[in-house]
């Protein structure tokens, strides 16, 4: 994971734009450890020096990624070990992922190789990744960032991401896992200080068992959110014949991930809210939200999405009505969720300062476990004031978790804007902004984070 | 809908940027009808002509829009009256949907004033918005595009949209619908030639019973889209409160639209990826989908979505099978989802060509209804060839629906090329575009649009 030097095998002499090339793809991120392409004809890729033969590199090589057809791979593995590599990444696919005997065969050399002398990642896998250093060993390029996010996944595309899955601070795709397996990745990460949120694909595993036995540890420190796909009978083939493993009964994992405590997601949409709100907030106290609105309509809906998920419209404290009332004209009734409009607009009042007084009232009502603002942004100054007041309001309640649903024709940079303050998550709609707290609630909990209401 | 005059009351003499303002909206959209703002002591508003009384016109007014505190209200209406303007929206909230006997009364007031002389939109409404002349009545600014889509909702946020909800050809928020309901909105799209597919929103109706006859009838002719909220006892109170409407229980509810052949969704990220889905694609002839991907993680997961949403994995006829095994290396058996991996980078073979004839052979199996494409795009050309080959296969098949999922940096772009072409739809998750073709599918069958097999 935080290699200082790099053997590559497989890049070609003849690099294109867009070509999939490891070497380019860790020029571009700024790597800064030491790289030593191996080719058996080239001397130079890229302005790099390159060795016909690992054995000819003069240095100690942390890590080798071999991306070489399969029947190549053993041979290079040997010559990896003898050089003194301790850690393989193998992209190539064909092993206990082909449908032929060779594949077997191969992967049983593979394993004679470099028992006991090396660890193995993959074959079949992008490989690892680390924000922190500018590596990747994928030929996809990605695009990082140093979130205290580390995923492990048995399929590389999850790497890549969608635009809203940019969540990639750490990295490790097990691919067929013939030696590193989850349970492995999942200590690592465990132990990892840049890494406070862990994101999990799996389709099966071949050791379910110690895995799970890992995560009831791990979930106690941190949340583990668990995407695990392939719940059908036809899914589970399919699963066996990409990865070659073993996928077990949907119901059978469902039970074993609730007790060990992770947090079961049921596509990458939920998977990438979840991480974001996981990595961005504080825990919640209970199960209460309070919504700040300007429409009637999203307050509906969020009653119905509160329902949908399990989290409580709060009932506000009689102090908080009588405040949000005073601001509302006389034949408004304030309730949860708070609609501001009339207190606006309506009555003819600075948008933005009975929004800030109002988003002030829910949060100081103990009452109120979490907010959620539904609001629309048509100008860059009110996307910065918000900026402003989240930041304010997580400084001054740090254990009450903020988190938007924007519309409007700027929703999409006051989503940047927003989550860069790295103090709250932005989400597609009111009913996805409450899935994820949800979310956040049940880890609370889990954790013992919950307190008595007043007076119990 | 289609207002060649409209007469503004309530709008500010001195508008400022970003100050809400219609007329400057009106302005700003390059609405090509005449506007008359009508203030009691201004005579000119943004350069535009302006009125002191509505009685001052010169010509004939279409519409009125009326934006000014409640209690002055009755009195503009009787004045639009006797102008003769038989079409009113009344924006102004504070009617039916406050919680004293004044707003009733006024209420009471301007149903006399208007009584079988002009037709009243609201009151507690954005009122109309059309694409297709560049104008809307809202006082927030609007992004309209001349989709053929119809949306008639009760609170004005959905006009707004969130980035994924740019789908306002024409619009009708009917407010408290104290006269114009959702059964005379619905037979308005009913015959608009502009509008193929209708989304609603509603929290509940006075009149469900005229509506649903409406409803049924429209069914027939085109998609209904329905996010029917307020599904609690608490989302009810709400949903009462701010529009002054009665919801229904929601399982009578579910019934009654599945009856009537309208499509239920449940949030609007479901709305918004429906009514693109219907919008841009044929119908389909049955349920059963052929997936390609680049990734078996990706094939895992659509196995899933179609189980979860009730579409079928197709089963590829032998010459299907045999076609795609001839483009993959040996270890490699083909099945649907259909991994192209292994045929492409794997082989060593060019990316485009082997996805281009991938698609081609998938299209030409009669067992496959539809197709969802799982893409990374890390180049603009791909991007461009993907546009292509949607086009030419909507050509060629026009009877079988293209979705993708794409990912990568370049997803954002690629989604908005894709679907500029107005012959496909590109969905967050794979899980999202099945939902979205079950839906489809639904509405396919519904219309008794599905085939029986071959050989049956």
């Amino acid at each position: 994971m935080e290699p200082k030097s790099v053997a590559l095998f497989g890049i070609s002499r003849y690099p294109r734009e867009g070509g999939f090339n490891i070497l380019q793809h860790l020029l571009n991120y700024g790597y800064e450890g030491r790289i030593y392409p191996v080719h058996p004809e080239a001397d130079e890729i890229l302005g790099v020096k390159a060795y016909h033969r690992v054995a000819d590199v003069p240095e100690d090589v942390d890590l080798a990624v071999i991306n070489l057809p399969r029947s190549l791979v053993p041979g290079i593995a040997r010559d990896c070990v003898e050089k003194g590599i301790s850690a393989i990444i193998i992209a190539t696919q064909g092993f206990a992922d082909a449908n032929d005997v060779k594949g077997e065969q191969l992967q049983k050399e593979i394993d004679e190789i470099i028992s006991g002398k090396a660890r193995v990642l993959g074959p079949n896998t992008f490989g690892t990744a680390n924000a922190f250093i500018n590596f990747s060993s994928s030929f996809a390029e990605l695009k990082m960032k140093r979130m205290p996010v580390g995923l492990i996944c048995q399929t590389g595309v999850l790497y890549v991401g969608s635009p809203d899955l940019s969540l990639l601070g750490k990295g490790i795709d097990l691919g067929n896992g013939c030696d590193l397996d989850f349970a492995n990745a999942l200590e690592y990460f465990e132990h990892d200080d840049d890494v406070r949120v862990i994101a999990l694909h799996t389709e099966g595993m071949r050791d379910a068992g110690s895995f799970l036995s890992v995560a009831k540890r791990v979930a106690h420190k941190k949340p583990m959110v668990v995407l695990k796909t392939g719940r059908s009978g036809l899914a589970a083939q399919a699963a066996q014949s990409h990865t070659g493993s073993l996928v077990g009964k949907d119901e059978v994992w469902e039970a074993a991930l609730k007790q060990c405590g992770a947090i079961r997601v049921s596509d990458i949409d939920e998977l990438g809210d979840t991480v974001r709100i996981l990595s961005a907030l504080p825990l919640m106290k209970g199960r209460r939200i309070g919504v700040l609105t300007y429409t009637g309509g999203f307050a509906v809906a969020s009653i119905d999405a509160s329902q949908r998920f399990g989290l409580e419209i709060a009932e506000l404290s009689p102090g908080t009505l009588e405040q949000l009332n005073a601001i509302s004209p006389p034949w408004f009734t304030v309730a949860n969720p708070v609609d501001i409009w009339p207190a606006t607009i309506l009555s003819r009042r600075p948008m933005l300062k009975v929004f800030r007084q109002a988003l002030e009232i829910l949060f100081s009502d103990l009452a109120v476990d979490a907010v959620l603002c539904i609001c629309g942004i048509w100008e860059d100054a009110v996307c910065n004031k918000f900026c402003q007041y989240t930041e304010r309001l997580a400084q001054s309640y740090p254990h009450k978790p903020l988190v938007w649903y924007i519309y409007g024709p700027l929703a999409n940079e006051a989503k940047s804007a927003l989550e860069e303050t790295g103090k709250t998550g932005v989400f597609s709609s009111p009913d996805r902004a409450i899935g994820a707290l949800a979310h956040l609630a049940d880890y609370s909990q889990f954790l013992g984070e919950f307190q008595a209401p007043e007076g119990v």
